[in-house]
C-alpha cells in the first residue's frame, strides 16, 4: 500500500541524516547552544531577512503551540482562532490545559478576516461589563490552513493593522510553512511573514526532518525570558544541537525551500488528474494537502492500492485527503495519475 | 577541549543511526503507532519481564516528569521528593506548572527514606485540618539520584511498602537508569523496579539516543487515557516511530545495558584515580557521575584539557562533577587518568 | 430611577439579617464545619428528600462553577455547555483557567439537548484518533437558563440517560433554581433536580441571600475529598457559618421557595402588562426575568423612571431585560405595570 | 466552654450589622461598582495616604493570596515566602494550583529579612543555567506573621530596598494587619506600609468583618486590568456592597483601629499573666495571639473552661495559641487572668 495520509509518513531527507552521522561525535553543549543551534539560527535570520529576531527550537506543533500562546498571555486573555484551526480542535485542549480560552471564530476557506478581528474586539471594548468576559489578546492563524489554503499578502496585511489597532499578538501557526510558500497561488515571502507577525514558526516536523519546529519572535515584548517558559512547558531538548543540526541543513542551499516547493508540485499534478475526470475539490487549497470529492466506487477503487484521509461528507460524497511531502516518490505520482484518470 | 561535564555531549549509539538511515524512506503511520514502536515495546516488555505494561516514548526529562505527576494527581494533591530532586530544582517549576506543590524532603546522599515519607503521612493524617495542607499523594525518586547514588533493593523495597501502605503512587525518575544498573554497587534489575514502582522511565537521551524517555506504567489506575494526556501536555510527536526506532534497537542485543555499563567502568577507573591521589568524593555514587572534591590548584591543572561541571563548594575546595557516557573515547579517558596521576 | 436590572440588587431577606444579628455573638468554629451549618444541611437534605447527599457552600456562582468542574475532570477532559451558557461568555475562562475547554453547543431557546450531546459523544467515540480532542466527561447546564427558560422534567430525563450512558457527568448550574422552581411552567421538584443530576447548586445570591450558594453532590466520585478541592480554589470561607446561617434560614418554613415564586408571580404580571400592549417577548422564558422586544421609543419612556438592561437587537428593536426578586416591592411594580399600560 | 482558638469565632462589630440592616433596601449596582464600596475605598485611601492606590475587595485571604500572586507572576517564576508562611503551609497548595513554585526561605520568628532575598537572587543570577531553575519575580510576607510578630520599620525598609534592587514585587499579607498596627512594639503606620509594599491587603475577615479583605494595590503594573484577573478567579462577588459597606464602616473614626487595638491589649494583658507565673512564650508576638508553653498539667486544667489551639511540642511541653479579637468579651479575659494566676 503506498500512504498519502499525510505528510509525516517518513524519516528525514537524506542530507540531514547524513550530517548527523557526519557530526555524531562531536562533542557540544547542551539545550539548545550548541554551534550547530547558532549556525542555524543565522540561516533563517538570513533568510527571513531580520537580524535581530529570536529563534528556539521546539520539538512539535502542539508543544510550540501551547508554549507561546501560554507565555504571550495573561491569566484572563485569550485567543481568537478560526473554528477549524488545529489549537481549537486537534491538541486536546492543550492550549485551555494552560488556561486560556481559544475563542473560536467562524472560518471561510480555513480563514479567518480582518473585519471578524475588528468585531470580536469592538464588542469586547463596547460591553461596560468587560472584564466578565475574556479579553482577547493575540490572533492565532495558519499558513497554510488546516485545508490547505492560503492568506493572501493583502489578508495578512489586514491582519496586521487590525491586530495593531487594538493591541493584539498576531501568531502564525507555520507547521507547514514551506508548503504554503511554495505553492502558485502565494504571494507572501517568509521576509513579509516576518514583518506581518509577532511570532510565527517554521515547520519541520512536516517539511524533510526528524522533528523540530523554528519558532520566530520578532516582537520585543514576546522575547523576554523566552528559555525560561520554553524549560517550565518541559520543551527544552537536552540535546538540542539534535534540531539545531536538522534546520541548519534544511536553511542551507535553500533546500527547505526546494523540497516543499517540490512536493507542491506534485500535490498539484495529482489535483489536475482528479479535476480532468471532472471530480470537484474541496476548498482551494493549492498546497501539498487536496482535499477530492470522491463517490464510494472511486474510493473504493483508490483504496485497493492506496491510504488516504476521510476528511468529512458532502452531499452524499466523501470529501478525502491526499497528501504529498519531501519524500513522495515520482514513480508513485504516476501509479496514483494513472489509476486517477482510470476512475 | 576535551568534555566531560554532562553524558549528553554527543549524537546517537552508530546503530542508533544506522538504524534511522536504513528505515528512513519506509511509510509509517505516526504518533507512536508504527511498527518500530511496537517492536520496541515489546522488546522492553520482554527485558523488564512485564507484559502487560503500558509503554509510551517521551521526548524529554522534564516534559516526562510533569506529564507523569500532573496525570496521576487531582488539582489538590503533591508530590513528596527530595530537596535535590530534579523535578524540585532544575525544571523552573514545571511540576508546579501544572499545578502541583512539590513536598521537598531532606535528602541524605541523594536519597529519602521510608521513615521520612510515613512521618510526612502520619503528620497529615493526624491533622484535624487536613484538607487545608497538600495532600501527598505520589513519592518521586530518582535512579540514580542528581548525585549518581543508588537506592538499594531493600531501600526500594520499603519506600513500596510505605506508599502502598498510605496509597501514594511511587515514581521513579530513570534518566540515566542505565548507568544505574550497571553500577557495581547495585542490587536491583529493571525487572525489581518494575515490581516495585508504579510508574518509572527508562532514560534514552543520556544512554545512547538522540532524545526519548521510554515511560513504564504498571498502576492499573494511571493506565488509563495516557495517550490523551501525552496531546494535551504537547508531549505527542508526529514522527513517534523516531523515538520507537532507538529504543528498539537499544533493547536489541542488550545494547541499552552494554553501553551504560561500559560508560560506568570508566567513570569508575577515573574514580580510582582520584582517590589514588588522595581526593575524596562528595557523596557515594558509582556510577557514571563521580564528584571529587578538588583545590583551585587541582582545579586550574585539570581546566587546561578538560571542562567539567562545578558542583558546589565545601571547606573551601570545590567539588566537581566528571561523568561518563556511552560515547566517552577510551584514548580520552586515559589521558584523563595520566593527567590525573600527575597532579 | 428604580430598578428592574438584575436579581441581585439589595441586601437579603430580613429574616436573615434577623438571625445574623441574633447569633452575631455566639462562639462557633470555623470554615463551614459550625452547628449553623450542620443545622442549613439537614434541612437541605429534608427539602431536597437525599439524607446522603453532601453539600458545601461557597460564595459565589463563578467561584462554584469553577470549582465543581475542575474538581470533576482530568485534566484532558471538558465540558459541554450551551453556546450562551454562563461558563461560556461571562465568566472570564474561568473554567479555562482551570485547564478545561468547554465545549459550546448551538442552543434553542437556552437550552441543549440530549440528541446534541449523544452526538458529540458518538463523534468523539467514532475518531480514531479520539486522544487528539478533548474527551468530553461533563455535561452543564442552568436552571433556569440565561435566558429565564425552564428544562421540562422529560428534557431533564432525557439528559440524564445520555450521560449516563457515556459516563458523563451532568452538572446543573442553579443559580436562580427558586425561580425556576417557582415558575407556573415548571414541572420539576427540587427532589426530581436531585435525582436527575451528579452534582448542581442551590443559589442562594441571586434568591434572598447576601451571598452563597449551596452546593448539592449525589453521586460518589465526586464527593471526595472536596474540601481539598474547597481550599485550594480559596473558596473555604473562614467564617463559614455566614453562608450556614442564610441557608438555614432560607430552608426554614419553605422560605426560600415562597420568596422566589413571589419573585415570579410579580414578573409574569409584568410579562403580561407588555403582552397586552402587543409587545412581543424574546424566548419563552416564564421566570423572574422576562425579556420584551422594545421600540426605541417605549425605552425612551421606561428609561425615564425604570433601570433594566439591554439584551441584543431584533429586526430593528431592542431585546431588553427585566428581572424581579425577593426583594422587588409591590409598589413598585404596580407603577410599572401602569407605565407600560400607558406605552 | 469560652473559645481563644482564633479571631473569627464571630460575626461582624454590631455597627456593620446595623449599617447592613439600615442599607438593606437601597437598590444597587453589582460586583462592587457600588457607592457604598466607593465610599469605603475613598476613606481607606484616605486612612493609608494615597489618593491613587487601587483597591478591590476580595471575600478571603487564601483567594486573595492565590490571585495576587498568580496576576503579578508570568507562568515561569516564583514567591519568595517563610517556610512558615500561610500560602507555604496552610492553604492546600493554592498559589502552585496557579501554576507558581513557592520558594521557602528559613524563617526566624516568623521572618524572612532582606539578606535571605538578596542570597537568593545572587544565586539565580550568578547560574549560567539561570533559565533551569524558577525565577523568583515576589517576596511575600505577613504582618503579623502567623506567630504574631511584627517586621520593623527598618527590616521592611531593608526588604523595600532589596525587592526594588532586584525587580521583585513586595507582597504583605495583611489578613491580621489591624492586630499588628495596634501592637505595642509596633513602629510601622499604614501609611508606611502601603509606601514600602507593591501590594498588600487589609484584613477584614479576622478584623471584625463577617468576611472580607480590602487589597491595596500601589504598584502601576500590577493595577492594570486587576478586574478581569479577579473574575477569572471566580472572586468578583455579585453584591459587592456587601464587603463595601463593611470597609465603610470599619474605615469611619478609626473603628478598624480601634477595636483591634483593644484585642491586642486584652492580648498583652492574657501574656502578662502566663509570663507573671514563670510561664515562657513560644516567639516574640505583641499581637492578639500569644503562644505560651504549657505543661500537661497545666493545659489540662485550662482546658475545662477554656478552647484555645495547640501549635507544637517543644522540650516535653506544649506551645498552644490564645487568640483574642474584636468581640473578645472582657469578662472572658478576667475569667481567664484569674483561671491563669491560679495555675
Amino acid at each position: 500500500m503506498i500512504m498519502f495520509q499525510s505528510d509525516y509518513l517518513e524519516g528525514a531527507h537524506p542530507s540531514i541524516l547524513k550530517r548527523l552521522v557526519e557530526t555524531n561525535d562531536v562533542q557540544r553543549v547542551g539545550y539548545g547552544l550548541d554551534e550547530y543551534s547558532e549556525s542555524a539560527k543565522k540561516k533563517i535570520r538570513m533568510a527571513i531577512r531580520d537580524e535581530s529576531a529570536d529563534i528556539h527550537f521546539i520539538s512539535g506543533g502542539t508543544l510550540t503551540n501551547l508554549l507561546v500562546i501560554s507565555s504571550a498571555l495573561r491569566q484572563y486573555q485569550g485567543v481568537i482562532a478560526p473554528k477549524t484551526g488545529h489549537i481549537n480542535v486537534h491538541e486536546t485542549g492543550a492550549v485551555e490545559g494552560t488556561g486560556h480560552k481559544v475563542i473560536a471564530l467562524e472560518e471561510e476557506d480555513g480563514k479567518i478576516n480582518a473585519q471578524q478581528v475588528e468585531e470580536v474586539m469592538e464588542k469586547h471594548l463596547a460591553d461596560p461589563s468587560m472584564e466578565h468576559t475574556v479579553q482577547p489578546k493575540m490572533v492565532y492563524i495558519s499558513f497554510p490552513t488546516e485545508t490547505g489554503t492560503l492568506y493572501s499578502k493583502k489578508e495578512l496585511e489586514d491582519l496586521r493593522s487590525v491586530t495593531k489597532k487594538y493591541g493584539l499578538y498576531l501568531f502564525m501557526d507555520g507547521a507547514r510553512l514551506g508548503y504554503g510558500l511554495g505553492a502558485e497561488n502565494n504571494d507572501l515571502t517568509i521576509s513579509d511573514i516576518t514583518k506581518l507577525t509577532d511570532v510565527y514558526y517554521i515547520g519541520g516536523t512536516k517539511c524533510g526532518a526528524l522533528l523540530g519546529e523554528a519558532v520566530v519572535i520578532t516582537n520585543e515584548e514576546l522575547k523576554k525570558d523566552f528559555r525560561y517558559n520554553i524549560k517550565n512547558r518541559g520543551a527544552m531538548i537536552a540535546k538540542g544541537s539534535l534540531i539545531g543540526i536538522q534546520f541548519d541543513v534544511l536553511f542551507s542551499d535553500d533546500l527547505y525551500f526546494k523540497i516543499t516547493k517540490d512536493a507542491v508540485h506534485k500535490a498539484s499534478r495529482i489535483q489536475k488528474a482528479f479535476e480532468d475526470k471532472g471530480i470537484r475539490m474541496f476548498g482551494s487549497s493549492k498546497t501539498n494537502q487536496i482535499f477530492p470529492i470522491l463517490s464510494d466506487e472511486e474510493i473504493a477503487k483508490l483504496e485497493k492500492k492506496y491510504i488516504f484521509e476521510e476528511w468529512g461528507k458532502l452531499e452524499g460524497k466523501t470529501i478525502v485527503r491526499f497528501c504529498t511531502s519531501w519524500d513522495t516518490k515520482e514513480e508513485n505520482v504516476e501509479m496514483l495519475l494513472n489509476d486517477i484518470s482510470s476512475l
